[in-house]
């Protein structure tokens, strides 16, 4: 069980398969075992880092709070610590915002950025879902938090379809999440409360893709358009069909998305 | 004061202007004083109705879970009271889902049929979403009950805009908002719950007006769309830039689109 | 039959029933009679005023290429002679931009303004269509003109369900389309060639309705968002399912939003 | 220079790289020469195969009218000539048609199956379409064929960005396609007019990935959800901000979206 400190912080990662890097960054409340399924995918061609952010998985709870700039930090010390040169960055929500932050600090480390279900900037509307969330996270009533931000990560339609294994979701919730869990929980959310960086990100000039989902409400496409407005150049794709959480709910167009950008991405091809 | 006994509970209405009746009926947080600024221009040509639902403003709490049936024979209950033949009805959210009960058990008393920001259906996802709220509610806690419903109601566009307007709100309702009224509030949103007339509304024959907001996330377009399929001839008219609660967010488009049809429909316009 | 002599061109016009006056302004193809439908609905509460631009119905043909800027005029000319003070401009499409150049040339003439399917700007692409318009009108082939110019007008769906009486519509066409009248449409279709005034619209103040399609490829959604943007409180619905000719498509939707808009728009509705 | 004889006629086709064959199939006016830019990248990891379908670049002009069904057989011929068990079949617009036929009459041949700007029916409305572009083909007049065609290839954005391109296209046009060219376009926009399989395509059951774009008004959106909805499992992603010609206007996202799914589809990754 690999892991490194940073910033005083023991954080933990896994490596699989060899190839051009790519680094996988967590959605809020995902961790390293989300992408079980992915793992074989991800690293038939590349090698994948997972990362367990600062208060995700297995890595360390925070004594204080922090911001999205210090998680960008810690994915930095992870790929120092693997001696990589030059990594493929992808990120699914949270995980996008510290992409984006660690493109912008780290530029000449990335050979591309992927940004899924991605923001630059927390909107007012955001801000109330969040507190929303850790006012259910903070009295750690596990169907209170389920409902209050399940609506957020799916759509109606994989609700209408999956709800069976939603409600086997709910009860997992119930049993695993723990005190500690939720406070960590409320530190993430609260790390990406200010997020506002819709100006700044005009300076990234790595190939960039934006990955949007056709039903996203917590990170809607019209905010995802100011991405792919300022990032000059960015390449743009629409899940249909899905939720905020392409991932799960297109596990194919999202993966297949993220690994023909990766591998077949190329300068030359110009029509125009 | 005016106000009828039906059912067993008191419910209260006020009548304004003269002319072909008018019937507008509140969504779910709303009461008859949410539509002050709308009273002028509904009752310029028009008799206008407000009433307060079972559970809501001015009319009686409930002692009995019950469904939207009973709103809907509170409706007419309410015109039969002032002896009305023949109404265009009008609803918003949960009134509009009160209005398609009502035109399938009385349809022979409508003129015609106006549903905005309205389901057929009480999805998976909307149905956890009424859970969050409610257990908000229970806990009679404003602040959160806030967080938990308003990113539900107005866009993100409209919370950019308005954040210091929304934020006096949230004042509001801490000061306003007592035991009763979130009591009051859970029976209704539970009254909700069950909704699925996708089928039966294809009864409707009556001229019927759906409108929907570009940027609803509460009642989905595309679940207006099944009303719109199911409903023969009906018309559909969708406000641009406006969230769920578009007579708010949108009040002139709201209801000009609601009067122009209501005073200008003509069966005999007919081009093909 | 009246008309009037408007830089020195006759320009027929048709005046019925009582109350605030409504110009209706035709698209390309349309005359004064394309709105006989909807006199009824349009002159109970309202004077209503039709009128033939320059190369259109029964007005003169004209001499020499003119720009959109002489159609403007002719609108004035046309409320001049009625002795009309304030007037409610409605256009579609071609009349729409005339409207539009109406507004900043005679911004204190209107009550209210309102354009339905309507560009401030004749795109690169829409150049090129006009262009093959063009070529098929100066060809004098009815049956070519028609397959050049009503995909642009219609939706699929439109198409799909009335395709018999398209069919007697393009018979029609190569009936009654003369060379006087296909030379006319060449100048009117130059007339609007380099229409640009993305910028100056945002000088217009009067209370402005948007009224879009949804499957409008000729004036697309996104340009009409540009007016939208630029004329500050603009309003702006959209009507499902139709295609660029709103007013054919959907008759009832667009005779509801513009009557509405003009009958009930009030300064003082007013929720935040 | 390799071709085949097929059904009687000089098939054209090229062959570069190798690993799993990937068969790329023409939008009507292009050619295997469309596909330079994209040789590099299709054939790094794969086998990739270009061919000129009857009546276009270096393939036989016809003798007689026919049907897309032939065009799946000439298809079918080459793969057989280059003795290629499986292959992932792409196909854009008019190519998409005939690889849907293909994967009905040939299913076992398939390894999976894109579709880009494709439809499964030929719309009365792009039959009409189909007959302007034919009208002015006959006329073999360049620059009418190129105001006719391109405004349904492009979109608004890439016309306004690339018009000098454009212009030099517009030019080319007039130099290049002689008589023949025309009368072979000609017969091959007949032989989709009858195109209508909606139905018949449930029963494709290969991998399947439909590419849609935002813009397109050629196929549209929802007509390609139709493929969606009868193709079970199909996955499906959009390109923002592209006009129908998706491989033209926007390369990156055309080939990352077609590589990612040939290359990385596994049927394992299941999340729910």
């Amino acid at each position: 069980m690999p892991s490194v400190k940073i910033n005083g912080y023991d954080i933990y990662f896994e490596v699989y398969g060899e190839g051009e890097p790519i680094v996988l960054l967590n959605g809020i409340m995902m961790s390293t075992s989300s992408w079980t399924s992915f793992i074989d995918v991800f690293s038939k061609n590349n090698k994948l880092v997972l990362i367990d952010f600062l208060d995700q998985g297995k890595s360390q709870k925070a004594n204080e709070p922090y911001s999205q700039d210090l998680q960008a930090d810690i994915v930095k010390g992870v790929i120092e610590e693997l001696h990589l040169d030059k990594i493929h960055l992808v990120g699914v929500s949270y995980g996008g915002e510290v992409a984006l932050k660690f493109a912008l600090k780290y530029q000449n480390k990335l050979s591309s950025l992927i940004v899924a279900n991605t923001t630059s900037y927390t909107t007012h509307l955001l801000k109330d879902v969040g507190k929303c969330w850790n006012y259910t996270a903070k009295n750690h009533d596990g169907r209170a938090f389920f409902k209050a931000t399940m609506p957020f990560i799916y759509s109606v339609e994989f609700y209408e379809e999956n709800i069976e294994w939603l409600k086997k979701r709910e009860d997992m919730f119930v049993t695993i999440f723990d005190d500690e869990w939720y406070e960590a929980y409320v530190r993430l959310v609260d790390s990406a409360e200010n997020l506002d960086i819709r100006e700044e990100i005009k300076e990234i000039e790595v190939p960039t893709l934006i990955i949007s989902s056709e039903y996203d409400i917590t990170t809607p496409i019209r905010y995802q358009k100011i991405i792919h407005e300022k990032i000059k150049n960015s390449k743009w794709v629409l899940i249909k069909g899905s939720g905020h959480a392409s991932m799960y709910e297109k596990p194919h167009e999202f993966s297949s998305s993220v690994l023909g950008f990766i591998n077949t991405y190329n300068e030359e091809i110009k029509i125009v």
